[in-house]
């Protein structure tokens, strides 16, 4: 079975992803910061319980227990973007369930008691949440929701309070990073209340100009609205980001002696920074997007950005590297990837 | 027929070529800087029948008079090392004599009445002083030099007074250089009478890490222990850079990264200056000489480094280039070359 991020999709010379996560809490459990453990393992019981009962694609679910895994793992699996950074500070009865294309992951006693998540490859918010929901409707007829008729579904955090919806698109922006247009981008997208922020979320540095932008309002306005807000304000930034690199195509032999020396880096290099790795890659990403590289695929950009984190690398080597050890694996992998 | 910098060579990872040029005068015309322009065209005159009586390897020598040739291939022939700078000045009346495989060249009018210059590959300054010698003998009895029993040949020229000779060596030290030892070993040639100095002579930049040594002596010395004493000091410094480049293998995956990101550089780069080139060259070279790069002949890089100076590419362009211009087909002839 291939995985969602083979998927050939919508923008994806721009989007690199799409995704929905559904906040849900159970009417019959206290709030995960007042739950003691034996809760969390009754929890994480009747969650699993419920969550037999969702198919996708025709499959059941898989099951991972996140204290059964190792450290590398875990660190490895936020790198990766397959659970949050909150998930594994404590993966005492965390409970993952995911679809085998990965595009569906369900955790179990994060923030909330059940953060259920749908990945797309591209522009793909609609589909997404159409199988966000069909999941939370199989998960709504099995469980109990704490659900309240005037606020809507109720949260730990006030921020996810109404639809519990939040809805998030990966875009590649070099073209207006490189024009400096970023920060009035930034402004603008916010005022429509809207987020933008860094690849790993709230507080993070952008790395190779991949941005995430997201919805912030979940009060007061429906799902299907939430959504078509979010899309058609990124539609508008793709916008501004083609108009950006038909800007950079003016100078057309300058732009092709950057992304193809970033790709000659990536093919030659023996030792390569996780923070090279994303500067030269977003290059090449730009140079394929743009036709001036013809023999590298989207697909496998994505998936070598998923693949070249610290853990990941550390994770596939079944050891702790050091930082030149770390560089080192990474170039090798990434050299055997895009030549 | 081939060309001299096309043959396999002794020492050749370290050594790009020998030289030795002597300085001979008639003495039946006034030194240059006393002559008139039709002493000059009657000199320019004997001189080429005298020449028409040397052969190199079985053929008669071409010839070129500088004043039928545009500025611009002028240029690219003193970047080729091919005539001197001091040649070009003023192209009246000077003549250049050269055999096919363009090791022998030979300078009418230039500073001295005649120039006779041998180039070889790699440390060859024995062959190349016997090649020398021979087209001096054949010269010697057609024409009538100005010789002093005691002082020797006489030169326009103080410093070349004597032998007349002047022996070099083009050496490539990017480990010595890297390891900072250069001043030092600068400073122990010049103690040795030898002269050590940038790729285009007195007072040039270091391009590439290349470096010429020659003798400064010529007076008091016999020819044989000019050139001896240059190539025993010669024969130290390639262990010298030998000793640094074991060092630098002691750090076998930097020394690798380095070397493949310079190859990466020149097999992807759109645009290239003449400065970046002659690192990235370096590097390569080094790389190549070291077994870490096996695709690439050193003969190719020597030759490239000759092919890529900014006056050789307007030559082949047939025009005046812009700067980006010039770095756009710089890096078009680096790619076809070494990919």
């Amino acid at each position: 079975m291939s995985k969602w991020y083979e998927a050939k999709a919508p923008h994806e010379d721009i989007v690199i992803s799409s995704r929905i996560r559904l906040a849900r809490n159970l009417s019959d459990f206290p709030f995960e910061s007042r739950m003691t453990d034996e809760q969390r393992r009754q929890l994480s019981e009747k969650v699993k319980q419920a969550l037999s009962h969702v198919t996708v694609s025709g499959e059941t679910l898989q099951f991972t227990e996140m204290d059964s895994l190792e450290e590398i793992k875990r660190y490895a699996m936020v790198e990766r973007h397959e659970v949050s950074k909150e998930f594994i500070k404590d993966p005492t009865h965390r409970l993952l369930g995911y679809s085998k294309d990965e595009s569906v992951s369900i955790m179990v006693n994060e923030e909330d008691h059940l953060r259920i998540q749908v990945m797309a490859s591209g522009l793909n918010l609609t589909s997404a949440y159409q199988q966000c929901n069909k999941i939370d409707d199989v998960l709504d007829s099995e469980l109990d929701y704490a659900f309240n008729e005037r606020l809507g579904y109720l949260t730990t955090c006030p921020t996810n309070l109404g639809t519990g919806l939040r809805a998030s698109v990966m875009v590649h922006l070099p073209a207006l990073e490189k024009s400096g247009l970023m920060n009035q981008l930034t402004a603008t997208v916010n005022k429509l209340g809207l987020t933008i922020r860094g690849t790993y979320g709230e507080g993070s540095k952008v790395l190779g100009s991949i941005y995430q932008i997201s919805n912030q309002i979940t009060l007061g306005i429906t799902e299907k609205d939430a959504i078509q807000n979010l899309e058609s304000i990124v539609l508008q930034v793709i916008e501004s980001e083609k108009r950006a690199r038909e800007s950079l195509l003016a100078e057309k032999r300058r732009l092709e002696d950057v992304v193809f020396r970033s790709l000659g880096v990536l093919r030659y290099a023996r030792l390569l920074s996780s923070r090279e790795f994303f500067e030269e890659i977003s290059n090449v990403r730009l140079g394929v997007s743009l036709g001036l590289i013809h023999d590298v695929e989207i697909s496998r950009i994505n998936r070598m950005m998923a693949l070249t984190g610290s853990a990941s690398i550390c994770e596939r080597e079944g050891r702790e590297l050091s930082p030149e050890d770390r560089d080192f694996v990474r170039a090798n992998t990434v050299r055997t990837y895009i030549s």
